[in-house]
Order: structure tokens, then sequence, then C-alpha cells
């Protein structure tokens, strides 16, 4: 589908019907994920996906509940890695590899650079991480779009709790969850008129940045 | 733009033709951006679009001196607002008037809650601000490529310096640069291979977490 009709028809979707999403169709979905950019391709992504109803079960357990989590076909903790150089080394091969570094002391000398990156804060880290998983997640939704999965971006959750039941490693960060699953036909999010946007002329700044004084809410993709 | 033809086909590029992005199509860029997801609806992001040139050197000047920020028609500054509830009141009346919420009271229980997250610690504010931002960044280099302009998201800048260089208030966190230009006709990264990416079956777990031991790198989705 045309990307324009992507955006204008998306919506974040909690009401599913019971049809299940093929596995070919969900792979599908994740090799564009796989495409999405991150700083120097380091690709700090992970996608843990549940399907199993008792899983889920577990998953809305840590998600106060939330009803959607169990109505999807498939609830996938996104989850990012603290860990800069986790893939470096396979990543500036590919670069040398391709001609996008020069020869092995450039990669030698990136790999340094990425490695060095670990004795930032973890705070940092954690930030670095949220920052190029969240643009796969924000691939993952348009991808299954695409293919007519509505989603259903989340932040609602105890990640203290996420991470003990489902035994993540220290250097892996809950980022979000989305669920993933077709439109119920009787949707009610369908019959209402989408959510607001802030317009461009205030989230869009030239030379200099003034944030605007008040919010008005519109539909900057006009349909 | 098919979704995934533009997924197969955009590329972080550097390399810009001195063509202008024109104030119809940049605008109708971020029209498409102003449509990403957000938690809560609530869009904490803002886009400072620098196009002089005067303005983009000194922006380069934080960036390391990165030459693709003065090659760019416009280079841009992702920011995020740390104030979970800077647009609550507009983004809840919303939901009231279109049936999201039932009334005044649903209303006013979710600003309260919006507001509390303010008492998070300030790394949790900005990892916040960077997951809904980073969605919205993500929407804003897709948008770009559908209208053949190319972006490179960058995350090597001193973001204190830029803080103070652009006079940005202390409750805005810069997120990360976006540069956007049409391609060079000459662009070297267009000759080489496209980066590879790590394998839908080392990112993707069902049912429960165990990291892949080994990144080998590959192209998910094939030409």
């Amino acid at each position: 589908m045309d990307f324009t009709e992507l955006v204008r028809t998306r919506r974040s979707l909690r009401e599913y019907s019971d049809e299940p999403i093929d596995d070919t169709t969900l792979e599908q979905v994740f090799a564009k994920t796989a495409m999405a950019p991150s700083g120097y391709n380091l690709q700090p992504w992970e996608f843990l996906a549940l399907r199993e109803p008792e899983s889920k079960k577990r998953l809305q357990e840590v998600a106060y509940g939330q009803e959607q989590v169990t109505d999807a076909d498939t609830a996938v903790v996104v989850l990012g890695t603290t860990k800069p150089a986790a893939h470096a080394e396979a990543v500036f091969e590919d670069w040398v590899k391709k001609g996008y570094l020069p020869d092995k002391e450039a990669k030698a000398r990136l790999i340094e650079n990425v490695t060095g990156m670990r004795e930032s804060s973890a705070d940092n880290l954690r930030r670095w991480t949220t920052r190029s998983t969240a643009l796969a997640a924000m691939t993952l939704m348009y991808a299954a779009w695409e293919e007519g999965i509505a989603s259903c971006p989340m932040e609602g959750f105890d990640s203290e709790a996420l991470v003990e039941e489902f035994d993540i490693p220290d250097e892996y960060e809950p980022i979000m969850l989305v669920t993933l699953g077709y439109p119920a036909a009787d949707a009610k999010t369908l019959d209402r008129e989408r959510k607001g946007r802030r317009p461009v002329d205030e989230i869009l700044h030239f030379e200099e940045f003034e944030p605007a004084e008040a919010t008005t809410l519109t539909l900057p993709l006009k349909d």
C-alpha cells in the first residue's frame, strides 16, 4: 500500500478479530522491520513474540491487565540491547566488504569507538537503545498495517516485573510492547473520528525554536 | 510509493544534490510525521528545521563537523519535551469529544495520571520522550523518501552544546538529527551494496527470549 495511504488509515487499535496471522505474513512483517536504520547500523533490537494464550496471559499480568494483550493474535515485547558493540564486529566487517570503510584499520577504530560507548552511563545507554529500537518499532507497525494487521504500541507495563517474568538478561531493556492482530469487524475505534494531531505549524520551527504557546489539534494529513 | 518498496529502497544517505526541497513538499512530509502514534497520543515531538547556510553551519559545529549537515537542504533537530502533560488538556478533550473517553471525570483522571508522570526521574522522562519522538522521526524518514528525499539519522552530536547554541528551553531534549535532501546524482553510497541486516530468525524470538549467540548479516527483505 501507498505510504501516504498507510499513514492516513493507520489507527492504534486494541480490538482484534480471531483471525490468526499466518507465519509467512508475520515473517514478512519482521523482514521489513529488520531493514530499519540505526546508529552505526548497530541494530540493537530484539522482538519477543508471544502467541500462545498462556504466554500472553503472563505478559498481561505485568501490563496492568490490559485486555488487548490477550485479545491480540501476537503480543510483541520490543527489547533493546544496552551493549552498543553487541553486533559491531559483523556490522563493520560488512562495511569493509561493501566499500563503506577503506580498510581493517578503519574498522578497528570504529569497533573501539563503539566499544567505548559502553563506558557511558547506564541511562545514556538505555536512551541510545530506545532511540534506534523505536525506529524499528515504527517500521513494524507500518509493515503490519500494509498487511492489514492493526497494532497498538503500549508503554504501560511494569518493566522490572516483565524482565523477571520472561527471564530477560541484564543487558536487554524492554522498550515498549506492540500488540498485533486483524481488526475486529465491530471495532468501536473505527467508528470514531481519528484522534487529532498537533498541526505542522506548531511542531515545525524554522531556524529557531520557539515552542507554541497553546496546543490545537487537527488532522494534518487530510482525507 | 508502496511501503514495501520504500523500505526496500531507502538508504541512509549523506550525499545530496543542490536541488532545493520546496516548502509545500516539506510541509507535506511533516503532515505525515505529525500522524505518528505516541503514548496517550501526547505527541511530545518538536522539529527545528535549519535551512539557512549560517544555521546549518552552527549545527555542524556542535555535530563534530559532519559534512552532511551543511550539504543537506534541511538539517532537522528532532526534539522531545520531557513534560508529559504539555499537551494533555487538548489531547484528552479531543478524546471526550470523539467518544474515546466517556466524560469529563475520566478526562480529569487521565490528566492527573499524566501530570503525575512528571514525578518520575529525569532519566525516565528522557526515555519516555525519546520513545515516542523516535516513532515520529522514523515516519519523517519514510515520508521524505516517498517524495524522493533522502535522509540520514544522526546521533553523533554534542547535546549540551546544541542546547546552548540554539537556546533550547530546559524541558526539551535533543533526540537525534535528521538531514534531508535529494540524492546527489553521483552518490557513492548508491553504487554500493546495501548494508546488511540481522536476519529475522536472529531478532524474532517466539515465546521465550534466547539471544542469538553470533551475528550474521544478510538482506532480510529480498530485492
